[in-house]
């Protein structure tokens, strides 16, 4: 992922200075437990823990492996550098490279996944915030586009906090999901490597042992964890375009946050583009491309090929700080987005009262007119309100047939907001318990 | 999903005659609520149940449609013919289409949910069989489809098991995420239609109720549900490569199963063919290209747009139908398998000896002879087997640099395939618990 | 393709009947030149024609199948009821099930792909006539959602035009891709059916062959096609987006068509919903998931495996039907869409006159005002048509410092539209040539 | 992308570097043009070339762009410390940021088409000398895997070939696609650029004008150059798993390249893994994941939205990256992979004969044996050597039966190899001309 949507913590995960600092905890912790088998020298895992503070020379390993033509070996030679080649000889003894790629990705995953939570709780604790603060501020509900119903801008942010937090649990479930390590060797059988290793090994880095594994650990489990960042994404592109909606010119009930009169901002004030929820729009279209891909690397051929390497070096880093950076972005434009109620009052007014005809239509049924009367009497007057921008609710009052169903007040209270917030603290109940 | 690929109790979910039933069940359950909130009269609540042992006439409902243009009305009209217009006339007061829409598409896919978690399980029951069976079969195991070490075939069942139980799990998790319901009105506010309804509809479904619905469920959920097939997918095509790979002519370790003399089979006893796994490499893609269009749907306007709705009306059926068929297709394939372990054997001495190359490396560096030596002395005798298909340990035992290193005796019992065997049961009880 | 989304025409092509025809077509065309070559008998060719006009029994077909387990098999024998067993004993001849299947295939791709060039074709006239129309109907061009400079509504038609017809090229290169066939046996040597077949059944079906096949015609071809069809797929989202924008009810420049006070309309004349552009949206969606499954399908295994059959069973008739349905429905809503230029006037005013700033800050950089100066001026003003939506133009000629820059006349002239027509015309000749 | 799958000429392309040095030709060119038209002094165009050969400072421009937060100003910034900053003054007049940011996109998409046309071409040079080289060389045909009919390793280059081929059309077809400028303003009406000087620019850049712009050159072109290389790269998988399979340890029938017994290969001859080709099998779903976004890219709203521009700083390089390394890698591999014909025909005789089962069946039918009888005398003989590992010619000289319909010369001659490829010669005069 390229540094202008990128953010440190997260890059750092993928570094090859990280990379190199894990593989060498695999190593080191593998030579304790073989150690403890008998299996090697205790002296000689002691010694591995010599280099427990050293920072690895990334140009120094890529020379070697220039020459070595592999990077697992390249690195272990690199080690001795540190250790000593004699002290250095027993590391990786029975291991095979893949136990440490396939454990190092998924510490580095974990870790990920660490930040990712992270960032969601600080989206949950934007979204929050802002839906208690708009808990009452009224706003036209539209499906298709089209106004229907009034709605409140705090039940918009409940809901975005509601789906978010479904995504806090789906990315929990693809934390475990990716949280195992093998250190099983050439096939999986533990041949020349007893199952203890990579007990300890796993335990020392805080993941659970593969079942069973081959040559990998099995990618259905990355298939999945790929799979739950492709519906954060979603998630992100869903409330991204909520906004881009609300900062349209001619709705502007919101707006990515900007100081009107700030220097070196654009001479024309209506001009202040939504770019960061576009922004991430695409990022989402980024974090969903990673899914196909991880889900062909699925298919190995038997104890495995090396064919999801490629997809995985890329889609690893990318997808992860992809997802970090958008989330961060997003928590920020909604922790500071400016929210216009007055212009919330005056679309939803556009066709003034006209979003109250579903409740009159309703009334007016179960006052007994009959359904075709109803749509008629309905019509006639919503069809003013849309042709001559006049008042809804004074036709109505004007309407003698209405008048005569609904009584003057009846036709009044129609027209009070009470009845469409009456359930909205039942609903932030649900969402956000007792608050 | 064309009937080639498709079973009877999963395509009857996705019937219009099942879709109307359920139809009827959120009405008739939602009227019960509403009469008794005291809303609409008890007896309007009663008569609906009047029709409850109807079948719903499917060419009646068209026919309305093509009238009404509106499918939700086509069908209530409908239901007033069997129950009375006059005591049907409350039926869907408050109610927006969509609450129905979408509660009943949550529960087709919750039912869908459980027959392919009943399938998953039956596989499940397949692959544990044959693992058991085959715990002991010695095979070579492969990486890069090159020899590496040897394995055995009840550990390949083994970690198809162990994924398939993981998707399992996927799926009991997707279960839950579209086990909701929402009857909650045009916007999600509930403003004409208590909550109280949408808990009584969703407790007699088996549903809960959505926390905090707009004009519809959010699709983030369907998104994970798809998520998950589309990984449920990529396992089969995992397994189903492995089997296609087995009955290659040159490799032919198993097959799908044939009667070998069976009637009506081809002269030619050497063309058998995979295809009905390969015929489930192909469903994996048909699965799995639901998944982008399901997260793609995510991304609604404001309170709803409709866009979702014709991606759903195709990937609802007919991911669930194609995966229904390839996981009992699966269950078949592997539960009768043929499986031949005498050309496994083969198979493994294709070059006698040589998947022990790498257990005679390491024994001559625990030996003592450094890694240089080590290697060339493998490497040597290792030529002659890949050029002169003669037997490596026989090689061996006329070098007598390795003889001196490793004693004959100590070169023999590199040959013993009970060192690559002696953790398959730690395996499989990690897999199969006690077994 | 459910049959919501279906066209009769479209359909036919991929109905079992159509099928055998073209299977029937491909067999007496290789028989006729088989009988030219001298490897069969004349008149058993001759004998194969006497079916010509037979409407082949699909039950009757399926029947056998049933039995013989092989689609194509069953076919040849309900062919030999119609032609005497005797007289068909040579059809297929040297032949492979492929060479008939992956023929017809093409076929159908082919007239598919006409049916789909002439909806492009329809759609083009629709967009033209709309184009022409509207060439001088003002109205704000928007860059991210917010009002930028003017531009007319003649402008996005013929935009829509222009992308269109690349998507009529890129048909007719998908057309010519898939416009190939291929009669050369199980491994593609023509090793028991001589070239001139091929050559003959093709240049009747009005095919090319294939230059080099195996059992099968290679699926590059097919990848390319179903791309072509998801780029197509993607344009019409396009259009459909913004016609779904223009519907909003605070923007309401366009709208599909409805007739205002029509019988059966809703009660609510302001919640016309864009129903059909939402659809489409959805449609594209479902165009476009074909497209990696079918890149997916290029690799097969040597000479062919089968796993491309039934991603091709769905894909093929599916797409082909869902694009057929979109580009007509979209053609529709083209022709009949409703404009509404007096809206779109109010909406360019919206802020009075501040589309023009970025033209005013230019004229006062012309005229010498430093890139500052020219800034704060053009800023002051904008700002204060934001805040009270004053009118630019008479702020403008209140500000001194404006004045004495640009002159009265000079500022007037800057609110002139004529300034952003002026190249409408020269667009247009390039989009639609001299018109 | 990594550099582990870069080569230096294609990164060139997407360098800052290179960007910028594109910026200055358009703005440059822009000013000529505008020269011309009078728009501006020619001596403020002139003056632009002064930094004709500068290389601009990548670090000062990001300096800059860290305070105006806008890449394009601050480039100009910085373009105006080279050429005096009233000298620079008129640069850029009249056009948007994105007439420059659209067409260096294109230009760079141009280039990197350039080089993949140039990968295609030489790996068509290698494929075509392998074909040659190995017309004749026999090899059994497979379908499913299973051994069918005898081909040749020649045909299955020349089909790469073949396949290879129609990608390079595609390419040029792409490149074609994309060669587009456009200089048309902030809504595409060239209010304040005359089109004369986006004609300019595009014929100096080597482009083509789009004939209707918006803010942004149109999307779907970008699109179908996208999915051209999600079809190459598709290929290439398709190429490469052919070799992966060859060189499985059971069939070994070519092997990517590796020298015996070089210095630093691994101790085990036969572990030499497929790397490469399995490395392209993962690159290509890389370049495939491209697609799917660059076809959601197409819907922009109104004259231009933001989200196609994060999809396009990652996709655009990284997909070029990928691709062109992984045609330069699949030459490579071609190029010099190991063929071994003496393991083709051991393998097509690993059951003596049976690939030529199918023939006899053939010819017992034409010589007037019943299909049944035929099937049945086949079959029975087949069996023997399917179980017995005997020779199919022998056990059909053995079956008196056969002997009888056949003759014993009419046997042997079943068994002629020139049967199967006595159409090579067509086949390669078909793909390769006259050769």
């Amino acid at each position: 992922m390229i540094p202008r949507y990128s953010r440190p913590e997260m890059v750092s995960i993928w570094s090859p200075q990280t990379k190199f600092r894990i593989w060498y905890e695999i190593e080191a912790h593998a030579c304790d437990a073989m150690a403890d088998l008998g299996v090697i020298p205790r002296e000689n895992a002691e010694a591995v823990w010599k280099a427990k503070n050293v920072e690895f020379d990334v140009d120094r390993i890529d020379e070697i492996e220039a020459v070595t033509k592999h990077d697992v070996i390249a690195f272990l030679t690199h080690l001795a550098e540190h250790v000593g080649a004699d002290e250095a000889r027993f590391v990786h003894q029975g291991m095979t490279s893949s136990d440490v790629l396939d454990t190092c990705f998924n510490v580095q995953l974990v870790r990920s996944a660490d930040i990712l939570i992270a960032d969601v709780e600080a989206l949950l604790a934007a979204l929050k915030r802002r839906a208690l603060e708009h808990k009452d501020t009224l706003r036209v509900g539209r499906s298709h586009g089209i106004h229907a119903e009034p709605t409140t801008m705090g039940l918009t942010f409940a809901r975005f906090y509601a789906e978010m937090d479904r995504n806090l649990r789906r990315l929990k479930t693809a934390r475990a999901e990716i949280a195992t390590g093998a250190i099983s060797g050439a096939v999986g059988t533990f041949a020349n490597v007893d199952p203890a290793v990579e007990e300890h090994v796993c335990e020392k880095l805080g993941l659970s042992p593969e079942p069973i594994s081959t040559q990998v650990i099995p990618r259905d489990r990355h298939a999945a964890f790929f799979a739950a960042l492709g519906v954060v994404g979603s998630s992100i592109e869903n409330v991204a375009t909520e906004i881009r909606h609300m900062q349209r010119t001619e709705v502007l009930e919101g707006a990515e946050f900007f100081a009107m009169g700030q220097k070196g901002s654009s001479a024309m004030p209506h001009k202040k583009n939504p770019v960061l929820t576009e922004n991430l729009t695409g990022l989402a279209r980024l974090v969903r491309m990673a899914v196909v891909p991880a889900m062909e690397n699925v298919t190995l051929w038997h104890e495995r090929d090396i064919s999801h390497s490629s997809v995985e070096r890329n889609i690893g880093p990318d997808t992860c700080i992809a997802l970090d950076f958008a989330l961060a972005r997003l928590t920020g434009v909604v922790d500071k987005m400016l929210i216009f109620p007055d212009n919330m009052l005056d679309n939803m007014n556009k066709f003034p009262g006209l979003v109250m005809s579903q409740r009159v239509l309703l009334a007016l049924t179960q006052a007994g007119v009959s359904r075709e009367d109803a749509y008629a009497m309905v019509q006639r007057n919503a069809l003013k309100v849309w042709e001559e921008r006049s008042d809804f609710r004074e036709e109505l009052l004007a309407d003698k047939d209405v008048v005569a169903a609904l009584g003057v007040a009846g036709i009044e209270e129609k027209f009070d907001m009470g009845y469409h917030t009456k359930h909205v603290d039942t609903i932030f109940a649900r969402v956000f318990g007792d608050v």
